[in-house]
């Protein structure tokens, strides 16, 4: 089958590997239907990540389910299944917890941007639609297996009540459902902070009231004056840099939490000044399994619409070009076809 | 009037000084009916703060107004009160949030340890009671000043919710009144880290049900063998060092929040590990003023009980001593009597 595989900063290559098949007894294979190009994968394609050469890439996909171990109950071939990037048995003390991003039997989608995927903890893990979609409800679908559940995360974690004041610090994928996380948790003022036409169209379709184009202080300086001079009641840090979470930080008012799901890389916290300000910070990986019941039902029901975040369509044939085009922001989210 | 001053480490004096007045039209001045010695007083008696030689020093106070200003209309000379540590105006943005100790008039009590003390914004800082309690009452009540407040927002901070498994770090007063909140709060289960014995009985007594006397990783190792191998919902962090905040991390389990109250000395957060289980931190000064009309309601119908962590009763003569007795951990915290 294909797979794309990542070979150095740069080098995304569409090559030949045999299809992934069941190993594990809770195993499943999916034929994937559609796949997209994560901000994460940015982090290896820039060099900011170690990589291996040749190692599979890609971790968010729908598809349809092509084979299933023997102790898999739950699905069966022909069932249209949204993946979460983390696979979770969904029954260990940790997922009861709901923290099924930190599963005892954690696993991984890998090379999800080919033609067939291996998800572990089948069970546990996916979540199938009553009938199979329409291809215009792929993307929205798409986007629950990991950017809109991240989002969401970004949210809950960030304890965006009804009501509340929101900043949104990044305007990436992202960023853009964390504004749409927070539109239908109930936030009454969405500041989102873009200096990208396109973006600020999106989270202004998301739901952002505001949106401020400065960055670090003068970031954080706007939103105060938007803010009755205090800062956001909560703060949603999706880029993962040291310098978004401070302006995450300077942004928050006294007793709020940022909540943070980009990938730490080189953040440092202030831990004296949050806590004079007496201001958390609260997230990492998004536990997609717990939140994705939820979304896939606001979803069906239209109260849920990600997929604005996906402006290129590309065949996977094109998917160096995908790279490209997201590495040089004239893509805020690349979907790939099979 | 008499006050204790602190000169260098070590070093705290009785001294005459003048009775503090009115200055602001918003303040009051209040008769110290009783005071005590608090563990971040420890910090610069040890020398790990700055000192000026001969400040005023205390902060935690009970007693009877003795002269408000012409703008103080909720109360009067003889009102018996309790003043929270932080004053606040209770009114600005800041404070209309519940983070009154960010207050935009923020204040503080100095010189507690003394015959008298200055509160600002006393409308906005002071309880009182409806009439004088008994003598009797009087620990309790003041232990509401700050002690009994800051382990309630350690608790309400680390999102102790009805049911939950709790770790508290520190078997200061501060984390002894971290396991009363825990216990008022619905915790089910509250492990006191804990290697002194009198500390010990204290914490049983309000409401530990686990005690852990191994520190570091292997307190960790403890209590998640406590806590189905997975760590406790909720942790404390109720002293304020890198060690302990390390221990209060690894204590929780993934997705739950460490509440910290211990002015932190040299902690540095491991933002990664964090991230990579989900534990958040929040926390900081305790808003005392928030949580005070609750507490108190709690403390004059039997519910709360806080004084058993005066365990030493001196004459306002005898603070070096009290200083002592607590820095050599022979005292959990000290009583003065003016």
């Amino acid at each position: 089958m294909r797979v794309t595989t990542i070979h150095a900063p740069g080098d995304v290559r569409l090559e030949d590997r045999p299809q992934p098949r069941v190993q594990a007894p809770t195993d499943a294979v999916v034929r994937v239907v559609a796949s997209c190009i994560c901000g994460s994968d940015l982090w290896s394609y820039r060099g900011e990540n170690e990589i291996t050469p040749g190692t599979p890439i890609g971790h968010e996909i729908v598809g349809v389910v092509e084979e299933v171990g023997p102790e898999v109950r739950d699905f069966r071939a022909g069932d249209f299944v949204i993946a979460p990037f983390c696979h979770c048995d969904n029954s260990c003390p940790v997922c009861r917890k709901g923290m099924q991003a930190a599963c005892q039997n954690l696993g991984f989608t890998v090379g999800g941007q080919g033609e067939y995927a291996l998800v572990n903890q089948a069970d546990g893990s996916l979540v199938k639609t009553s009938e199979t979609p329409d291809a215009a409800q792929v993307p929205a679908l798409l986007a629950l297996s990991d950017v809109m559940a991240t989002g969401w995360h970004a949210a809950v974690s960030a304890r965006v009540e009804p009501g509340a004041s929101v900043v949104v610090v990044g305007d990436g994928a992202v960023g853009l459902c964390g504004v749409l996380a927070a539109a239908r948790l109930g936030a009454e003022r969405i500041i989102a902070m873009s200096r990208h036409e396109p973006r600020q169209a999106v989270a202004r379709t998301f739901g952002a009231t505001d949106i401020v184009v400065e960055r670090g202080k003068e970031g954080a300086q706007a939103v105060l004056e938007l803010t009755d001079g205090i800062g956001a009641d909560a703060v949603l840090e999706c880029v993962g840099t040291n310098e978004s979470m401070r302006t995450a930080l300077r942004a928050a008012r006294p007793g709020a939490t940022v909540g943070f799901v980009g990938v730490p890389h080189g953040v440092e916290l202030p831990v004296n000044a949050m806590f004079g300000r007496n201001v958390g910070v609260a997230g990492g990986m998004a536990p997609v399994r717990k939140y994705l019941p939820d979304l896939l039902d606001r979803t069906l029901a239209g109260d849920l619409d990600p997929s604005p975040v996906f402006d290129l369509v590309l065949p996977l044939d094109e998917v160096a070009e995908g790279y490209r085009a997201m590495d040089e922001r004239r893509a805020i989210k690349v979907l790939l076809q099979p």
